[in-house]
């Protein structure tokens, strides 16, 4: 599907660790006052005025990431989004990351050069610091370990949800979702024939949210400038509805959640018509949207409700009560996860 | 080799992720005051009141390791040793871990067992709280991620060493990887003849060495105690002859390594003759001692001169001299890397 146009092929091996350590770094720059020591020595150095949170995460080829439809460049980009986007959900500043690549032979240097094309991308574009890493090879396959650490002063956790406080998510959610869909099909596509040139101009959104995710590091300045503290907030990697359980089972809170107020991109409403999927389905237990999923107090309220990047979607309950959601047809039905699959699969 | 006694298997499914998680780390305490919260939410919060320093490390199925000789709980211990190692070479206090698994579905869940069952002792012996990781699948093999944080006043940079500088050394070097030939030389016994019982008494210290290493935590408190701050410091992960080319390099300066003032445990004398390998090429480069290597001021030599954890193997000289080898007959010959070569294997 996605034809490689570079067919210049460098062996890892002509550099050695140390070379190609260097050579992949060369273009990071130092941007944080809190960065002492960066790449080059046994640690990286920092020194922050404020807490520090840290946060991790593992994208696996073949679990979380197919190299026949995700380029590499966006592969590095997405490996730094997962983690900042939990960075943001501790309602702090994102400022260093490290990267660590285990990759096998199959790949050339051109190939780990494109992963980190877009993971410098990524630290241009989101103000971070690439600090340390470790690049090393693999029997099989692809993976990508990045640590982010940030500074944050009024820390937001899980467990702060109140009975009545309002439920609310940022941007629209189902999106990354369906994209992979879209992306799934096109490769049985591409199997039978692989000459065919799909059209994608329809499912442009979708794609991208899928390939090219971005994380809310605006809402964190947003609720800065609104003077609005969340009750609690997490970030929206494995769906919807398992993330409100957590936010719920973490803050011993019930909830109700309004089918109709799930916001949806038109995109994501016509390509599940399309695949013959329910949207909420999709909305609830799709996942990798990378939106923040928070709760205010209904004090709040009039701060946030013009704002187009934050919707209601519900509201707190008593624990008693239970975690619902009222559908179109306004009956009440338990909130499930279908949480986290990849050791089913 | 290495029986497995334990003939319980469940099956990785039967958890899912977050049951997996909460049951791994359920054992993990937090003793620092600088970890506010530690696993459990979208990241953990730190509050250092020190500079702060950061390393990662990665270790891969059958490029770092190979579970037919390696114990799961050992490669937990391990996987943390090489991290913390990196800390205390900056001459820092390591403080907290976090640690990524993925892991394909050839292990049950008591083989994830095994393995924080090594993390946590490791944390508990080198005083770590472990605050955060993901566990996820992989379609071949296991690897391990673990970063590490500590905290610093003094911090070491590999780039401080000045002409006439001492080279010194701490404990002995070569054992890890003389362990690692013993191990493979066995495993290809076994293969041959499964019912060989393999008398290993000889080579109990080499094979310590290669399958539960130590970090020389014990090192930073030694050089605080005898009021010693090193010039620069790295840890020999790579084998001696690399890491002095790195101090070399990053202080821009040359060395004179003395070949007979190079520690050595007896056993790995004897296995290096039974092996009919030169003891001296295993110092150099055998790699995985993670001994602390420095180079402090000959004003500092009256503190260190007596005490048994700290070898002076040479000294440094100016850039344009050279970094040599000064051998038994008394030639000099010039130091090379031969670093390392998982790219090429």
């Amino acid at each position: 599907m996605i034809e490689d146009k570079n067919q210049q092929r460098t062996d890892l091996s002509e550099l050695g660790e140390f070379g190609l350590i260097d050579h992949l770094t060369k273009n990071f720059v130092i941007n944080h006052k809190s960065t002492v020591k960066g790449i080059g020595d046994d640690a990286a150095v920092l020194d922050f005025k404020k807490k520090v949170v840290v946060t991790t995460d593992l994208l696996v080829e073949g679990v979380h990431f197919d190299l026949s439809y995700m380029p590499l460049k966006h592969l590095g980009y997405k490996s730094v989004i997962v983690n900042l986007s939990d960075v943001y959900a501790m309602n702090a500043t994102a400022t260093q990351i490290t990267v660590s690549i285990a990759v096998s032979n199959r790949f050339p240097l051109e190939a780990l050069e494109e992963i980190y094309a877009g993971i410098e991308t990524a630290a241009k574009i989101y103000n971070i610091d690439v600090v340390g890493g470790d690049t090393t090879s693999s029997n099989k396959g692809l993976l990508i370990s990045v640590t982010a650490l940030g500074e944050v002063e009024n820390e937001v956790y899980r467990n702060g949800a109140k009975p009545n406080d309002l439920l609310v998510v940022t941007g629209d959610v189902g999106a990354a979702y369906m994209g992979l869909q879209v992306l799934e099909r096109e490769k049985e596509v591409f199997k039978v024939n692989p000459n065919n040139q799909p059209d994608l101009d329809q499912y442009t959104y979708v794609i991208e949210r899928q390939l090219k995710p971005e994380a809310r590091k605006d809402i964190v300045k947003l609720l800065q400038d609104l003077d609005v503290k969340p009750t609690s907030m997490i970030d929206i990697s494995d769906g919807l509805s398992s993330e409100i359980m957590h936010i719920c089972k973490q803050s011993k809170v019930g909830c109700d959640l309004y089918e109709t107020k799930i916001p949806l991109d038109p995109q994501v409403i016509s390509t599940c018509e399309e695949f013959n999927i329910d949207s909420t389905t999709v909305a609830l237990n799709g996942g990798e949207d990378y939106e923040l999923l928070m709760t205010i107090s209904q004090d709040d309220y009039p701060k946030i409700k013009a704002n187009p990047n934050l919707t209601v979607i519900g509201y707190m309950t008593e624990e008693s009560a239970g975690m619902h959601l009222v559908t179109r047809a306004e009956t009440k039905i338990p909130i499930k996860a279908q949480g986290w699959k990849n050791f089913n699969e």
